[in-house]
This record gives C-alpha cells, structure tokens and sequence, in this order.
C-alpha cells in the first residue's frame, strides 16, 4: 500500500512534511465504512492563511493535527454507494464538509452541516474543532459524502492548462466572493477590502467581477498592496499616519464607500508603523467607512477561542464592537464559513471563460509539497503569495 | 394664533407640558418657507421607549428638547407644493423623517436621509442629534416633504374606530415588524424577543402575523411578561436562575430558535434579580440562543454617545460583543432605524382587515397630553402599557 | 411476500385498484439494487386534481399508469446507504422525485431534478411521464434518496393526531403556499386566487397564513366557493354574468389586487353558466385584475400535450396568452411544479403548532383506498373534498 | 423667446424636424404651473427601436405626435419647488415619468407610477398612450418632479468626455441591464440574447458586466451580428436552417443557456431567410433555450393595440405562448418597462470609472438633429448603429 506524505502541526511557527496512514473508505471514529465517500489523488492542495492561525499557535490545535482543507484532485477509488462520481474524475473540493442531507445542507448553507462534527454545526479537513477530518495538504485525501460535496470539472486537460486558478476554487476564490457579495457588491459600487493577502486580494477580484466601479485594499505591507494594485486595485496604507476616511475620500470623493470586506479577522493590528494587536481595528474600521444603511462582510475569521488573545476578553472572541456607530449608520452585518457549494460552480465557469484572472491576483505561487514548512514560513512573514503545493509534481 | 402644548424634557427624570410656538411652513434654521409641510391636528402620539433614553438623561438631550416621534393627525394646513395630500386628509406619520429625492430615500433607506439633518444621515421629531425637527407629543405639529411621508388612511371614520391600532404605525408596530422581518421570521418559525417593552410586544404580535410557529419573549418584569402571555407566547422570565438556553430548550426542544430580536438595546441589564447594567448582555444572548446561520435582528437603540455608559467604551457606544461566537455560528444582523415606509401600508392593510390586535398586545392606553409627565414616570417604571396621549380629546 | 394494492388508471373516466408488486429496494429500468432508498407502509395518501387530467384521458398516460404521489408514511425498510431515515420513522414524502446530488438539488429546484427521469427534468410518483416511478395510492410503496427527500415528523403519536392535516404536506399546501409566495402574497396583501379546489383552497389559507388582508376565491362550483368562505375568503361567483374586475372591486375597492394565483392549470373554462373550455382564461384573468408591477403565480397545471386540447395549439400547450396587457402592467409570471422540500419544513411547524387547519381549509375527507374509485368519480364532479385515502385502516 | 426644434411623427414612414412651443413649467391640460419641473437644453437625445413601432404605424400615434425619451441635458430653468437640482447643472432623464410620491414609486416601480397618465400607470416623454407628455428629440424640454427623476452628474467636463456612453443611461443600457438582471444573469452565467438591436447590444454587453461567462446574440440582420463580435459575444445568426438549441449546443456544449432575454418583442419574425412576422416567435425561442428553473427576461415591448398585427388576437397583444413547454421546465417571466432609476446611478458609476464601453457596443453615432429623418429610415432599414441626435452642436 503507498503511503502518505502530508503537512502536520509540530509547534507554533513549525510544521513538518510526515508519513500518515494511506486514506481509507472508513469512519474511524464511528467504526464503520464511508461508502459514500471517494479517495483523491491531490493535483493541488494550497496553503491558507487559516492554517497559519494554527501554527502561530493562535488556536488550541494539537500537535501532530493534519493541515489542509484546499484541495484539487483526481478521483482513484469510490464508494459503493458513490453514483455520479467517476474514478478519473479530476474535482474541486470545497473546504467545508457537508452531508447533503441535513436541514442546512438543504438550505445551502453547508458551512454549517449539522451532521458532519458532533461539537458544533461545519467541519473541514485539517482543522483543528473542525470535525477530526484528515487534511489534504498530502498526497491522497478522503472526501465523504462526495456526490454532494465534489464539482467535477468537465474537462481534464482544459482544467490542467488552467490548473493555478482552479485551484482557488476550494476556498479563497469563493471566500472572497462570498464576502463581495454579502457585502452587497455590485455593478457599479465603490468598496474598501480589509487585508492584502490571499483572501483580501481574491475578493477585490471578485468585486472587480462583480462590477465594482472603484475597489480600495488596504494593508500595511507594501509588497502585498503592489501586488493589489498590479491587477487595477487603488490602494491605502495603513502604516500612513493619515486617517482611513480621508484616505478614502481622496480616492472615491467622499469618506465612505458602498460596501467593505473584513478580510484579516481576529489577529487584526492597529494603524501606523508597529501597531499592536487590537482584534476589533478592522471591524471598527469598516464600519466607519461604510456608509449609511450598507453591509459589512465579514469572511476574515473571527474564533471563541484564542490562547493568545490580547486580555481575557479576547482569549474568548469578545472583542470591543463600536455597535453605537454600526447603528446610527443601520449598518448589517454577514459573518462566517462561505458555504463554497454555493458559488464554486459558478467561479468554475468564469475561470473556464477566462472572465478572471485569479491566479495572477494572488500570485499563485508552485512549490513541491515537501517544501511546504518553507513555505509556510515565508507567507507568515507577509510574502505576497498563494503557496500552491503539487505533492506529485503534476503542475507546472 | 393657536398656541400649541408640547412635551418637553427639563432635566433627567422630568418632563412638562410647555406652550411652544405653533407650527409654521418654515425651515427656520434654512430661514425659508416649507412649501412642501404641512401642519397636522394631532389627533394621538405615544410615548416611545426611545424617549425614555434621553429623558433618563442618557443621551446629550439638552434642557428644553421638545419630545415626540410617534404621531397620527389630521392635516390642517398644506404647503404650496403639496399636491397630493390634501386638508382634512387623517393620516400616520412615519417617524423618520425623510425627503424623497436623496439616493437613500430612492431605495427605500428612509431610515438614513441624507437631506433632512445636517449632522449625520437620519432625522427624526423630537429627539436629540436627529435634525432639530420639533416634537409631535404635541397640539400640532409640522410635517416637512408630505406627499412622500404621509400615509393617509382610506376613510376617517374606519380610522378613528381603530385609532389605538392606527397610532402604532407611526413607529413601533413598523418597528417591531423589521425587526422580525430583519431577523428572517417567516411561516413556522422558533423566535425569541429579547424584551417584552412596547417593541418587543409589537415584535413578537409582528412574528404572529408572519406565521412563526413559537414565540418567545424574554423579559424580568412579571407585569410584561403577563402581557405578552396574553396574545399567545411563550415567555421566559429573565429573574430566573437558569440559562437561558435551558429555558429556550423547555419550550421548543432544542436550546436554539430560528430567529431572534434584540428590542432592548443599550440599557440591558444582566440576568438575575438585581443584575446590574450590562450593555451587550442582550447582544450576546441573542447570538447564543440563534441557530446556525440564522439572522439577528436588533430593533433595540445602540448609541454613539452615551453619558451614563458603565465605562469608558460604554460612553461611545463600544461594547463587548461575542464576535467569535456569531462568526463561529455564520449569524449575520441587521441593525438601525427602521425605515418605516417600507412596511407602513400593509401594516395599515392588516389593522383595517382584522388581521391583528397590535393595540391589545402592547396594551394601548390613552391619557390626555397633559398627563404625559405622570405618563412618562409610569412607563420608566415598567408599566405593562403604552401610552398613547390624546392632545385634543378625541379619543375615547 | 406480501401484495400491494394500488390505484390504476384504467381508461378515461375509470380507475381501479389492483394488486401490483410489492416494492423492493430496487431500479427496475436499470437493473441495479436502489440502496438510497426507503419501503414505506402507506399510512395516507391523497387523491389530487393532476390525477384527474390523467383519468380524464387528457394525457399520454396509457392503461395500467399506476397513481398516487401525494404520501405519507411509516418507514419498514431501509436500504443499506440511507443514513438518517431509520426504521420506524414516520414521515412526509414529496411528490417531486430528487436526488439531492445534481445542481437543480443543489439550488434546492427539487421539482426539476436532473438525474430521476430520462426525459426532461423532474419526477413523481404515479404520473405519465414523470420518470416512470410506481405510484403511492397503495399500501406501500418504495421512496429513493430517502435521506434527502424525506421530511420525518418529529414525534409519532403527535403525528397520527394531526395526519389530516400533516397528509397535505406531501403536495397540496406547498403548492397552494408556493402558488402564494411566488406571487408575493406577504403581510397586507389583497390576492385573488383562481380555483376553489384542494389546490386553490390550500393557497387561500396559506394567503392568509401568510399574513393577507383580504383572500378572495372565484370558481364556478357552489360548493366549492362556500367551503372557502367557511374559513374567512371572500368568494366571486365566476357563473355571473358581471365582470371580474367589478366583482374585485366591490370587496377590495378598486379593480385590482395586489397578488393574483391561477390554481386552475389548462382545463380552465370560460365564465358564466355552461361556459365552454378555453385554456387560457384564468391566465388572462389573473392578468386582468393584477395590479401594476404585481407578480402572478401559477401553480395550475399547463402541459405540453393535451390529446383533448380545444384546438391544434391547445395540443401542444400553445395557449392565446395577452402578452401585451401582462407587458404594459410590467407583470412578471411564475410557473412550474412546487419545489416542495423548499417549504415543507416550515409548513409542519405551523400545522404541528396550530398556525392552520388546513385539512378543514380543503375539507379533508378520509376513505379506505379500495373506495379510491368513487372518491375520483366524486372529485370529478366537484366535490368540495379533498379525498384522503387510508390503505391500512389506521386513519380515524 | 427661442423657438424649439422637435422630431415629429408624419405618417407611416415619416418624420420630420418642425418647430413646436418652447417648453414651459406647466401641466397644460391640467392648466396649472408645473414648479416641480425644469427646463433642459437638450445635450444628446437618442432615436429608440421603440420609436420606430410608431413610425411604422404599428401604434396608435396621431399626426403630430412629438418624438424622444431618451435625453440628456443642462438645466437651465428650475420650478420655485425644485430644492437639489439646480441651474447648470448636467443631467441624465430617466425614459420613465415618475412622480415620486405614489405607492409605486415609494416601491421603486417607477416604470408605472400612478400619477403621471391618467390613462394607465406609466408615463414617458414622447410617446403614444403614455401621458402625453412633450418629446424630447428636440432643442429643449420640460421634465417634471426634477428632484426626484434626475440624475446628476458629478463632473459637467468629464460628463461631456463621455457623453456617447452617458447618454445611454436614459434608457438602453438600463434596459438592457435590467433585461439580464430579471433574466437572472450573473457570474458565470450562460446567456442567450435574442435580438442584436441596440437593446440587445447593451443587454449582451450588461450580462457581461454582470459576469457572464458565455454571452450569444441571435439576429437576422449579419450586420449587427458583426456588431455583437466586435466585442466579445458569440452570435448565432436566425437566417441559417439549423435549430436555435443545435446552434446553442455548438457554443457551450448544451441546447440550454442558464438565462435567456427577448430584446425583440412583438415584431418578431420567424426564422430563415425572408420569414414572416410571427409575434410570438422570440418569446417562444427564449423558452425552449432557457434551462429548467430558469428565468425568460423580456424588455422587447409587447403592445395591447397593434394595427398591423397579424390576426385579430395579434391586433390586441393576445399571443400563441408555450405556457405548456414554459411551465413543464418552471420558468418564470419578467415584463415591462424597465424602472430605469433603480439601475441608473450604478451603471452611471461603471462608466465613468471604465468598466463598460456602452458607446462602443451600441456602435453610438452623433448625427445633428435635423438629420433625425434619414437617422429613422437608416435605422429602420437595420443599420447596426444608435444614432444620437445632437441637438446644439455640443457634440464631438
């Protein structure tokens, strides 16, 4: 039987590329088979920003937990009981696992199934409180439910040849998207985007897709904000002492725009050269510069739990919400996983047609899987890349 | 000339009965003519819990702030531009007050105009920060833009035999009925309404109306919890020991609801005889008892500035909010003034047609203008009443 | 083993029940074990006006067609890949057919799934061209894709006292509700509904279980139109000789309504004593009396071969629709088989609740299922009853 | 006082430029002032397919009948009640006369506003049976309710550096726009529009804007069809022999697209060389093309009185629709006039920041305004250009 190199957790700041056991069509923990579910071969599985609140040490994640919930394969084994689903099936995989059954799945709200981890609503593979689920940053994963869960691509090479920006499909393209559009992102809107990594940068092409007229990002490291403006983005610096409004009104004409994005979450820093941590900043600013009766999207990850939170408060996601400003200005407010599902088909057919460029936008970058620990270091650091690892060297 | 008696606020705990000035067609601080106002007989207008905030001193109401949003009259006077309302028409008056001409107002935000208060987006009769308008619990009182504010009411006589219903348009039964609109209450819906004030009941006669299956409301004063019990819900008596997932549980089965609605805002106590003040209290309940992916509605006043705030933040409207929480459930809310027009006339449609006793739930009761101030006491004490003021004797 | 009798189509005008296979977990045409799916013990099952068109010989359905796709049921057999349905389960089945695995499913487009029937999207039990699935007018039947279908009622005994009502999930009152919905009926709304049938009495209720101010029925059939004014609607006698937009007017005031439903499909027939058939009036009508920019729901039948159609176009469901006054008055048109997984959920909280009696509202009338033959020859006639068919005695 | 130079319809085939009364701030036939209207100097004023049903004498239209809803212009008079627009400034006119302050208005359905014809709801500059209101293809015109119908734009110089897109706003581009958005077109969509005439044009460059991933164009006329290529659609030309869904299959590997829009309306053709009217044929097409559960936008006008119709039902707008075929596949239809306010602000955004060359995709041509006649018979004939009349000069 092969084995199975994939990504594991050692220590904050430190992962490792290990041996883990061969994916089979069972359920461990419920002893029992998993014919609904097929074995991947990984094409392409990314680094997430996500993961690093792991390996930081951010999360109560153990040592030795499997990472990787970004994934791109082909189809080797199904389960009797798998219908649709081919062997030679190359698929997307969503990051949130869903059994297609329940009440939230029948909703499409699959980011939080009911039936897929016994602590809360969602799941996802190697994530820590995400359901035990083995994570795909390896050579072979396990996707259960998979009639459900998986979209085939309808063409193997066509989907090879485009490969960089599919690969986006089992997270941050669908992510940034669905912050956009619960932001009320539309033809013709201005829009301020959170955050300069991968997230942030794949919803400001996202906005752009949605017809935005002006899309501002905003972060303090100017590698990633020369990249945002290297597909048409205008940009802020938030290490500038200058205050956001005025920022903005400089590029808009007025201090508000018509919708922004939280793309960074809980480990948000204040303003200016070396701010400190302060976990509500970015919520507070998007508030602030949205204007009157607008939405505030809200995909950058927000936890209940944060060893290493700023005070007791934010050790429990208890953050400091200027709720009167929110709303005197009848702001509203969308939180959470994206329920992938829900646009991943879509996005498929706006890559296929070649209406974006997502892998340009986030600077896909290729690297063998067993460079992942390098690679994962250099994005903590702020490299204005998406890691994209082949575990069997398939991509160019 | 007339003169005209108006409730105006004297220092924190105080209101009296003051001569004022009658209404002009004039904009006084744009020193012109109104053309497009006209002056209204006030037949009823109510006490609002929102005026308890200023009149409790939590807000920078200055001496002499004349009070009064919620107003319901007859037209006595029109402007030279009016066309469509005419002399003698009966009519509800939305308490936002709005210009019809502004992007907001063309999209039905009618809650944040941008051409009615200098000083932020929204306005408002009668209350502090919101335009400088003067207040309705009052003789007369001017209506500015009338062919866009007012609704009329098809027959007078109808009108004035379900007065007490009729005057609930002006600002709670919309108010209420947003919230559970906003918080995504549809046929057969669980809800909870945290508060059982005159909003609350409104929202949770409102949650009827929209077909949900149970509804629940929250509360630590027997005399309202009685009566919301009266028109069929549930309650939960917030004095009580236990959790309030418990008690949720007790009466739907299962510790969450469908939908839920903070109709209590910035004042919120803690639970337990006794329980201090504690501003995100009811904030956080709500996101705890709401179910994955489901919506929050939050009716209730959160503020920008607020003197008698518990701290510091709390003095700016910045409370601790369970972020990591509602993201972990993929909530989302609704928040701000509720544009009343998007719901007035077919709530108007649904007292005229027997289709609900919004009188009755928030038990209606009239007392003439000059017994405001005793009206206003009651009330901050937590009658289980609303009262409606008759300026002219009008009412039964 | 035991037999199984079911309702069969037997030649225009004539069914009978005959004793067919017992099910068995198994696709016949494919010649494959159906592991997804259930045996259900028929514990009521319904007679519906689509029935009729196939015993009336206005379809293709040839002799022996077996009938029945309104069910529901107690689960005695599982297949091996059904996962949440168990054994013992009592539970509603909807008429559509769906595999929870195709995009229509995804989108929640139940009543055009794409792999349950070769021919065209979309499948039911015992119906002509509708994917060939044995009918449930039986003692029991088999149900694929269990988990995903069925609808389990959360407690037995509370289930048996209220299956008259819970019996109408299957089909009628989420068609009657979607019929409703999709014409925009909401809080407020004067709606007219087209069709005094099961069909267009369950729209009436759901009308004002959604919150309508006034529900007006029109039929020609006395009975019929009396059974809906003994819960609340307001009825037009279509055997009059006055105008429809006359006979609106003098209940609601004016010639229109806000929301307007055809419940009466392709055997629509002309108004006034002994009109003859024309298929295209209750849709014309529907335009007549619906406001401007008002939306029209249809959930009546319209099909694309009718052998006893009027004319050649009235064969091929080609219908002489005024476009050109739907056009004017900016209408916009819903048709199709009610997706019924989307709304039944909610409508068994509110039955199981007491937010309707729609089993008074359609006049639920249970008989043994070997009189299935006189209760089709009643319904035809026009029978104010919704005949409910009660295989295993178990019904009161 | 100036004299005013207007496009005026002759007679089947014919208009010329004559002089009619300039414009003042009145309501002659309700003879009073009109103070809530302005006079514009006409910027730019386009000739609409619309028009030409006139011309044809495929209306109503007497002799005489002044010509032009399509407008851009200077204020340079405003009424005493006009509050935020002023002189000077530069304006886009909404086709739609609105007065907003009806139900209809307050709703955002300016398309039929209740006040401004007292024949139906629904009013437009220059048109037969919409409220008699004065045309605008002339030097000066008087539009009503200014505040709320017009659209300012923010920079008169960069205004006139686009005028040839701008002036689109008044009516194509909305229309087209709004076709794809009822339609249901969004990221990723595949989408069929029938018709490459200037509607057309702007509603296949709108779904590309709204993300579409594959936009067809179908046309007889390979003139336009080229028109269509020029930026970046498919296009299936009606004169071949092959069937639509064959043709459509070619291109995206299905006979279905996920959104279908009829910018022909009821002078339609039927297909192949040298077809003959058949007023149903595109409505038809759109439906059998359009995938299940899909939705048929139809800006393409539909008439209630049609001289040359071709049969008696034709005559009177009634049509030969495959309800049958439309309901077997649960489409659902949206028609009228399209609410032009609701979409102009946004879609005046992506011009001015690039995100759409309308111009260029309606191939936009500035003719002077006493070339309206030649511009009528040329476009008539199928020239595959928006002509724009230039009423002063200002024009490049």
């Amino acid at each position: 039987m092969a084995g199975n190199k994939c990504v594991v957790y050692v220590e904050p700041g430190k992962v490792k590329v290990e041996d883990i056991e061969y994916p089979k069509l069972e359920l461990k923990e419920q002893n029992r088979k998993c014919e609904h579910g097929v074995i991947l071969r990984v094409i392409a599985t990314n680094i997430c920003g996500s993961d690093q609140h792991m390996v930081r040490g951010r999360t109560t994640a153990p040592k030795g937990q499997t990472l990787g919930h970004e994934i791109t394969g082909e189809v080797i084994e199904i389960g009797r009981d798998v219908e649709f689903i081919k062997a030679g099936d190359m698929v997307s995989v969503p990051f949130n696992i869903a059994c297609g059954r329940c009440r939230m799945c029948k909703a499409g709200n699959t980011g939080v199934c009911l039936n897929v981890n016994p602590a809360r609503p969602g799941a996802a593979y190697g994530y820590v409180d995400m359901g035990g689920w083995v994570g795909g940053q390896a050579e072979y994963v396990m996707v259960p439910y998979a009639d459900w869960n998986l979209l085939k691509f309808p063409d193997k090479e066509q989907a090879m040849a485009k490969i960089k920006d599919l690969t986006m499909l089992s997270d941050i393209f669908p992510t940034g998207y669905h912050g956009a559009v619960s932001a009320g992102v539309t033809t013709g809107s201005t829009v301020y985007v959170a955050g300069a990594g991968p997230v942030g940068l794949a919803c400001a092409a996202s906005s752009q897709l949605l017809g935005a007229a002006v899309v501002i990002v905003g972060d303090m490291n100017p590698e990633r904000l020369a990249q945002a403006k290297s597909f048409g983005c205008e940009t802020v610096d938030l290490r500038e002492k200058a205050e956001l409004p005025d920022m903005i009104a400089q590029i808009v004409g007025e201090p508000v725009v018509d919708a922004a994005i939280d793309c960074v979450g809980f480990e948000a820093r204040g303003h200016g050269m070396g701010a400190a941590e302060a976990p509500a900043t970015v919520l507070n600013d998007v508030m602030t510069i949205t204007r009157a009766a607008g939405r505030v999207g809200i995909p950058g990850l927000y936890v209940t739990g944060d060893p290493g939170g700023i005070d007791e408060n934010a050790k429990h996601g208890r953050l400091g919400v200027d709720m009167g400003l929110g709303w005197a200005k009848s702001l509203s407010f969308a939180t959470g996983q994206t329920p992938v599902m829900r646009y991943q088909r879509q996005l498929m057919m706006a890559i296929l047609n070649d209406k974006i460029q997502i892998a340009k936008a986030v600077n896909a970058t290729i690297i063998p899987l067993t460079d992942a620990p390098q690679g994962y270091v250099d994005f903590d650091k702020g490299a204005a890349k998406k890691f994209v690892l082949d575990p069997h060297g398939l991509l160019k």
